[in-house]
């Protein structure tokens, strides 16, 4: 069965979505528009919806509808709203204090009752750096180590209750037998942290891990700690290529290459047919400011591009420039090789971005997304997708409505959720078990 | 108007709650209970619910019900739950950052239409410095110093949007104007943070800020950013001289005293008259584990007292040592004093403290608990309480459903909220203006 994840973006994944006459500009101040995506999602029995992170306002944003919520507190208000569907959050290793962390998401576990993902990030741009006194940033593999450590850290907080530690025992008075709660005294390069964590064991044992590096350094990491990975494919091969590559490096690190989920993200562009599809997407396209996407070129490749023809190719030396960049390495890599083996202008290649930032766009009617989501299903490039509506929400009441059910009647899609299911329930696929 | 805050604490302020037959004993660890206290606190039209949050397992923990929720995702769940009610919760300036903690409270505010309110506590144990790496604990006037500075970068975080940025241009495709949003660039002794905000200004702008500490350093520090001042006052005298103290350091700081509200801690022991009120206590107090009343009273006091004779006075030297304590100080320094002028035994110290730490306990009929509130009020005593039940739920609901009704009728309480009213309009009392 398909694995499916909505990932909740503001009023839409497209660059130009709060000018299109769909959105009303402002309603991602709403936390009722959140709602609304979430309970859409979960009315589509969705695994899981997923907010991002970002912790800096980028000089770029000015042409963006914000990220206006904080991903913990709001997915803790959409737990109250919701029932059944997991909720994945982003939150940084680099940034973040792991005692803090690895608490508010035994909380958001707990509030949910054992529906709670971290999407684990290490932050790469200088500008969020900034925001905590970091200059220059972190290298890319200081942030690693950091991420491998602060995982293992929260992970022992996750464990620090064993799971029979409390007994409220009348006859001694104890709450929690001491003998079942154990201190951490950890003692590392990043962090010293005695614990025990301040609470009982969350429902799940520990929350759903995601991750989405794609690096090398990246893929190692997934395949030791995450459950699921998010990542950008721009097609079938390459998407074969990178599942087979983490599950190779899962078998080396010795665990089974089933208990990670590979979800390529998917902008579902739909239309009556592909046609239809098609002109509704350069509608959008035609909203886009070519600034923004400039700028926001110049900021992943961490080149300076302002000045280069819109109508010409990227310059040779951007194209061959490859060192350097302590920032998104592999996203960098993924636009860079797209652009050249298209060869596109670089208005069109700001284009190419705008739908899904070089996520899969497959544009088409309702049957015709659905075959390509079973086509990366059968030949393994994909256990399921992140799904990235260019619109929010009309987007996702379109693909809940005209896709899912597609999807359902092939039996690739659950119809409901199990009784009590955690998240990690719906990803392993097992009846759920939540008490 | 009086002003009432609802202080939910696991099942109940009073130690031993959790082993009384009222208590499922587990129910702290279900988020419906908190719901079920927020939505009875909004019944009784309440300005607010509160949390308070510990950095620490501390090793007397065993004999209470833990707090097994963190407060911001915990009330980011309770906005959801709930329509009016103020959500106040407890945060670090010592262990957090200003950017991600200003972000969590701008959101919840976002989340709650208005709502928020952040408890500002320096952490005074040693057992939570050892979570974040820092041993010995950061002393007494440096956590000030540092809350300071967190509370300047904090403030300034929310105002770096200014309300008019949000402009949601079609023609120059910016969503907001860049002229309106600043960057802070702030490098002081704490923090280097360069700012603005990842959102837009919060509803209230900032979120009501809220103080407990009752040092010279507390008491100057709350008469400098609180909005409300949490206390614990033995007796009215007390609680007259703390409130004209805080008064006086306000308006040595410029600042209308009537901009700050004092609430002291209420713990009403009720019952149908005052012999069945105390009946119920006693019930209560013989539940207690007096091995952790001595635990707790070492950490406050930060001296040994293991081995000390339960039934005589405290030791000379105990009660005569003052200095050198970085913890809790003014808190430390009410206890002693209450066990010297009431002569109390070691014993009967630890009782006096279960019901609730040390705040005042009021054992009557509603009408006598009424009578005591508007006493304190009218003579200038408190704006109005913390109430503090000792057991939860059932506190609660008869402090809603038999003070609250005597309160209102005296016309000292409102009876409805008013439209849209942020929690900031709850307690200056003006007509709601929310949006």
């Amino acid at each position: 069965m398909l694995h499916l994840n909505a990932f909740l973006h503001a009023d839409g994944h497209h660059e130009a979505a709060w000018r299109h006459g769909a959105s009303s500009g402002t309603d991602v101040l709403d936390p009722a528009h959140y709602v609304h995506l979430a309970r859409t999602a979960e009315r589509g029995c969705f695994d899981s919806v997923f907010l991002a992170d970002n912790l800096a306002l980028s000089d770029n944003a000015r042409w963006r509808a914000p990220v206006a919520f904080e991903p913990l507190t709001l997915l803790a208000a959409l737990a109250d709203a919701t029932t059944s569907i997991g909720l994945i959050g982003t939150a940084s290793t680099t940034y973040q204090h792991p005692f803090h962390l690895a608490r508010q998401l035994s909380s958001l576990d707990r509030i949910s009752g054992g529906r709670a993902g971290w999407n684990i990030v290490t932050s790469a741009y200088p500008d969020e750096a900034a925001n905590f006194g970091r200059d220059p940033r972190p290298d890319h593999e200081d942030r690693y180590a950091r991420a491998d450590e602060f995982v293992h850290v929260a992970t022992r907080l996750w464990d620090s209750w064993q799971p029979d530690a409390v007994v409220t025992d009348h006859e001694s008075g104890h709450w929690y037998d001491p003998s079942r709660v154990h201190p951490l005294d950890h003692r590392g390069r990043y962090f010293t942290v005695r614990g025990p964590a301040t609470a009982p064991r969350p429902p799940q044992g520990r929350p759903v891990l995601v991750q989405a590096g794609a690096s090398p350094t990246g893929i190692d990491f997934a395949a030791r700690h995450a459950d699921v990975v998010f990542t950008a494919a721009p097609d079938l091969e390459s998407a074969v290529r990178f599942r087979e590559a983490l599950r190779r490096r899962c078998e080396a690190h010795g665990r089974d290459p089933a208990g990670v989920l590979v979800l390529p993200g998917l902008s579902p562009a739909l239309g009556s047919d592909r046609d239809d599809a098609l002109r509704r997407l350069r509608e959008l396209d035609a909203l886009v400011a070519p600034e923004y996407g400039l700028a926001q070129l110049s900021k992943l490749l961490e080149q300076d591009l302002s000045g280069v023809d819109l109508d010409a190719p990227l310059p040779e030396a951007v194209l061959r420039e490859r060192s350097g960049n302590q920032g998104m390495q592999s996203r960098a890599a993924l636009v860079l090789e797209l652009a050249e083996r298209d060869r596109l202008t670089v208005r069109e290649l700001i284009l190419r971005l705008a739908g899904a930032r070089g996520h899969l766009v497959v544009a088409g009617s309702p049957v015709d997304v659905a075959d390509e989501m079973q086509r990366w299903f059968d030949t393994g490039a994909a256990d399921g997708f992140n799904v990235m509506p260019p619109l929010l929400p009309s987007g996702l009441e379109e693909f809940v409505g005209e896709v899912v059910p597609v999807l359902q009647r092939r039996e690739l899609f659950r119809t409901s959720y199990p009784a009590r299911a955690t998240l990690r329930d719906l990803l392993d696929g097992t009846a759920g078990a939540r008490v």
